[in-house]
């Protein structure tokens, strides 16, 4: 594989590799788009939590924005995002035994 | 989303962000079940880091063995791990515009 895509990936994973980021992300899954206030109080955790994450998850592609008004929304990038999410998470419910969120 | 299935999600996604453990994948994705020096000489790193790799990839339930005579051969642990990584390249391959490995 191509030594470019190899280290975007790497470099993916690793933003991803984050709890924070991690619940940041299933929020937008599950919750749809929504503005960083909402996700702060969401996951319990500051804006500039927030904000710091959304601004990597931007970078790699992970996370985009639009601006509605005078509010800025973020939502996943695109269905890729969605299904690696998703697959993420079923592979983790069988392999744990932790139960679904949804359950 | 519940707290272990958060963890267990960050800790998979940290341990994936690795330039070698994502080759090493992506060969075992492409190229099928191997062992560790089949895959150390594809990769171009040396048989213990492959095994190190390895280790820390059948801890997270990434990659699973199964034992063929006196060889152990490695191979990706599910559909959903296959399905992970193609996903992630695609969304790579279009987001960065690197080429496809097989284009």
């Amino acid at each position: 594989m191509d030594d470019r895509l190899v280290h975007a990936t790497a470099e993916m994973f690793a933003i991803l590799g984050d709890p924070t980021r991690v619940r940041l992300l299933y929020t937008l899954l599950d919750d749809g788009e929504q503005r960083v206030g909402s996700l702060a109080a969401g996951i319990g955790v500051s804006e500039s939590a927030v904000s710091h994450a959304l601004r990597l998850l931007r970078t790699s592609k992970v996370v985009a924005a639009r601006r509605e008004g005078r509010a800025i929304l973020y939502h996943l990038d695109d269905p890729h995002v969605r299904q690696l999410l998703e697959v993420t998470r079923e592979h983790l419910v069988e392999e744990s035994g932790v139960p679904r969120p949804d359950a």
